[in-house]
């Protein structure tokens, strides 16, 4: 999985930092996280195809999270786009999103696939395929806001072959199974378990996306062991009343999230456009959770776990 | 008046051109023609602010004239906003617009004066001030369109004291109801007509502002003498066909509209992505309209009257 920060400002563009938005790469396809206004631009800029796009997933009804969307999905019905998009989102705009001229159905060239969040929603599943999933978890902001978590599921080691073969497997369509984690008969009708000619699975990355949201207990249970932590930012701690009045964290209380999961990493981002520079932040941050650095758009960050 | 054009592109973004959008200054006021996502990044770009926006024309609902509409008029109630805001679009978008999280009335914090266009309009006044107004015509593309022309009224011409005063004529409010065009009474009941006392009306300046069409009857007369045309060019010549297809003008198509309009100066815009460079549709305009060039994006014209 690589991550990649389209824009990292709050409410307002600035001359140098974009509306809210971050591409996740995964296996060939691009998930977006929130799609504020030039975000097809931003994609543009980082050389991301939006024929790649498979879903997008909206944090929250704020304009800086969302009008994106529109001018992206009509981009993509003017480049013939096929393929469905799956867009997931509070329910309020998935009810009204059908009525904008030029992203109506049928001026588009390609299914969407609505997934409305209801606004009692604490936590769901709301997008699953064989390689990973996305889960949705209540935040604490102004309006009804999620965050996201994407998590790969857990790939089996290695298979030793020679180790098999002592116990009689040799048969691919036996590996196979194995590798799925089922048990299969050896000569003489001896069960061999995957465990016996499996290494440990193979560690699986997860990134969270926690965006817009005072501290909270659905930001650290996205969080929870994440492999990358993107975690809003918006004030430095000497704006903490701000924050907690405005439903938005601090730089420490972001990192302070970080610590409480044992995430791997931290990337701030939704900064204030008040800080012309970050540094600031990122040295509160750091204070308590040192592997904390600011997010750089277009800049292209792995998420490896580290001991994968 | 001052136009600087914001976007130039058609239907999709470039990374050197942006979507259609174009500001007009007029005694401090703006006034935008067209709103394309990212719009809002564009005035900060070309250093204008957002609280001297005291109206948003759109041209017609294809997402890249409108979509930007709505970061707008969020970021300008974030920054608290208070006069009225007229929007004049299609009427289509005025029945939907407020129901966009984000943008509904109660979330705004100033008042949007909507003016909505019936899509069986052929030509209204849409805006009117003591200094200018605003009209619009139907155009021929595929969705209903207008396009727009601001006409500054014609001021007075100087007052000439000394004549006046040998008629008689030295009181100010006297000069002030001749400057209106009013007669005034002299020594003696004897009635002083304004053209005794003021030199010719100044020239007053007008912009006319078309896109998208296929060259249509409506274009003409919106640039009727226009001190400065403003029309889209999507496509070079050998795309006419094309052109006609998708509702739009080629480059010889707009200049053609210029030359029959007696336009003053044509600037070209709209221009499809295909053309990195787009001096060969300039050249093909210029050899039917010679006072053609490309608008540039962020360049402030000023639009005054060849005789003014």
């Amino acid at each position: 999985m690589i991550v990649v920060p389209l824009g990292t400002s709050s409410a307002a563009p600035t001359r140098e930092r974009h509306l809210s938005s971050a591409a996740l790469i995964s296996d060939g396809r691009i998930l977006l996280f929130d799609c504020g206004e030039g975000t097809q631009m931003r994609l543009k800029h980082a050389g991301l195809r939006t024929s790649r796009i498979a879903a997008v997933f909206i944090t929250h009804l704020h304009g800086d999270h969302y009008f994106g969307l529109l001018g992206l999905m009509s981009s993509m019905a003017l480049m013939r786009h096929k393929d469905p998009l799956v867009v997931v989102a509070p329910e309020e705009l998935t009810r009204v999103m059908h009525l904008l001229p030029n992203i109506r159905d049928h001026e588009l060239t390609y299914p969407v696939e609505l997934v409305p969040l209801p606004a009692c929603l604490s936590h769901a599943v709301v997008y699953d395929t064989p390689e990973f999933f996305v889960e949705a978890r209540a935040l604490a902001h102004r309006v009804f806001t999620v965050g996201y978590r994407i998590q790969e599921k857990a790939r089996p080691g290695r298979l030793d072959v020679k180790r098999a073969g002592a116990l009689g497997i040799v048969d691919y369509t036996d590996y196979q199974a194995l590798k799925r984690g089922q048990p299969v008969k050896g000569p003489g009708g001896r069960l061999v378990q995957p465990d016996a000619v499996l290494a440990a699975p193979k560690a699986a990355p997860s990134f969270a996306y926690v965006a817009d949201t005072s501290p909270c207990e659905g930001g650290v249970l996205l969080a929870r062991g994440a492999t990358l932590l993107m975690h809003e930012a918006t004030f430095a701690g000497a704006m903490q009343a701000r924050a907690r009045a405005t439903g938005h964290s601090t730089a420490a209380e972001a990192a302070a999230v970080a610590k409480k999961a044992g995430a791997g990493k931290l990337l701030l981002t939704h900064f204030s456009s008040r800080y012309k520079d970050v540094e600031p932040l990122v040295e509160e941050a750091r204070a308590v959770f040192p592997a904390t650095e600011a997010a750089q758009e277009l800049e292209r960050y792995t998420v490896v776990p580290t001991d994968g």
